[in-house]
């Protein structure tokens, strides 16, 4: 019997991550690549070919063990199409259709899909909102991230574009966003911005994993910092507990290493200040997949994709 | 052949429309009385039961042709199980089986949901969101209620206390809510802060009636009123674009007859600070269905529940 295998493919703005899983969506092989060299649209699509068929070759299988692609894109896709609208942090892409572009090259079938809805995908099916229903899945790091699960499936919207809690207003005035708009979620606790506080609280520069580690010291500066960080996290969280009544919210991405004085803070904002029934309804979780999340939802996409 | 009906309620905390529909959800016969009357519970439920018996009576019908008893009731509410959890603006209502109790005295079908819900069921189904699949529903009034249509379907959450769109945080510190939160979109848009506003403009009383035929006459307060109000409704309804990704989004309730003042305003801020695809992708209608709306829901409700 033929093994059968899927590539997952998680581009990022600096890496792009390679894996062979098997049919269960456990990772058989994986590699990292740094795509800041790739500067032009076409060579870093030609290193994307290059590194699918490099992993077939490593692992010696040939194109016929491979079931299709999945990949997990940083901006707008329409996923039914194939479509890449454009990428916030990676110039020259506008509107391509990757999806054709590789299966003509590879002659693969491909799926091509937003990163933070592949690892809510990936979360729901196998990680921390196994168990969910409705659930809200968040990615912190540099952009905020999000997904939705809707009675038992991930919920795209009208263009694929659904989920972007990152982008819900957290104040009505507020600092201008990436994304064009103003006081987005996103704006007040991207990565960027914790760095840029705890430079400014330390005098220093300073790591996320370093104020992750002096908060759990019980340092005062860092844990105060954490702690309006919860806050604002918190209060978006809020109007998604009292909007979309969900069972639980699975917040992930390296941020969320940060432990308790996130969780417990946000826990007691959503306690205080969100509605009653819904506050009650809803359990808030670290995810369990980790880095590995948007790979595994890659793997995900394909096989629901031909099934 | 026996001719067929539903009879539908929308029980607010001034008054309970109840009317008699036929199977295509036309409203046959239709009375409205005060319900400010009936301070305890007991009394409330014994002026439905008599208010069903008469609308029968009255239109010489029997029981055997009424199909069942729709109620759109103001609070949160377990349509699955029939229970009110509990009234905001109704004292006394705690956990009440209410669709057991009528059952039980009125031997018919009885259903019961959040009016707000049904409101957008009835746009969805017969209104302004017809051709729609994803989309989100608001009625300004003294509260702010919302739906949400998702791939199709009314979104109920894992409580049924989904899309309440009037308590998603405006301003991560802000007034006090009747919710018990912070800063929500309905504690400053509700229609006694407009009231306020208005007297505090105009010296004077001024109704919601008069504010909008202000506006339309040109008066430079009315409208600068109507524009902060537009301003804040249109960034709360930027979070719902960005997160739900809806194709529409329908306004109902006594303040959308404020007309362009108010349409123009929000669809001009979700222009500017909505992302750019699922900005292009939603348009923002007027509700269609007017004060009947509650009560053609509630017919719906029972319909497909009996299906």
């Amino acid at each position: 019997m033929r093994r059968r295998f899927i590539i997952g493919i998680d581009l990022g703005g600096t890496n792009l991550k390679i894996a062979l899983l098997d049919l269960k969506y456990r990772i058989q092989d994986k590699k990292v690549l740094s795509t800041q060299e790739f500067i032009k649209k076409e060579s870093l699509i030609l290193a994307i070919i290059d590194s699918i068929n490099k992993i077939i070759e490593y692992n010696k299988l040939k194109k016929t063990n491979i079931l299709g692609i999945g990949l997990g894109l940083p901006g707008p896709i329409d996923t039914w199409r194939g479509i890449v609208h454009f990428f916030p942090n990676i110039p020259g892409w506008k509107e391509v259709n990757l999806k054709s572009i590789l299966e003509k090259r590879l002659r693969l079938p491909v799926f091509v899909d937003n990163d933070a809805k592949l690892m809510c995908l990936a979360e729901y099916k196998l990680g921390a909102a196994k168990d969910s229903n409705n659930a809200v899945c968040l990615t912190l790091g540099t952009g905020v991230g999000g997904g939705i699960i809707i009675n038992g499936e991930l919920y795209r919207g009208s263009s694929n574009a659904s989920g972007e809690i990152g982008h819900v207003p957290l104040n009505e005035k507020g600092p201008r966003c990436n994304c064009g708009g103003y006081g987005c979620l996103e704006a007040y606790i991207g990565n960027n911005r914790i760095l840029a506080k705890g430079k400014r609280l330390f005098k220093r520069d300073i790591s996320l994993e370093e104020l992750s580690s002096l908060a759990k010291k019980q340092n005062r500066k860092a844990k105060a910092l954490w702690k309006t960080f919860a806050q604002r996290l918190g209060i978006t969280l809020v109007g998604m507990v009292n909007l979309l009544n969900p069972d639980c919210i699975v917040i992930g991405g390296g941020v969320a290493e940060a432990g308790r004085v996130l969780f417990d803070n946000v826990r007691k904002v959503i306690l205080k200040r969100a509605m009653n029934v819904q506050a009650r309804q809803v359990k808030i979780f670290k995810a369990k997949l980790g880095n590995n999340a948007g790979l595994i939802g890659a793997a995900i996409l394909v096989k629901e994709g031909l099934d």
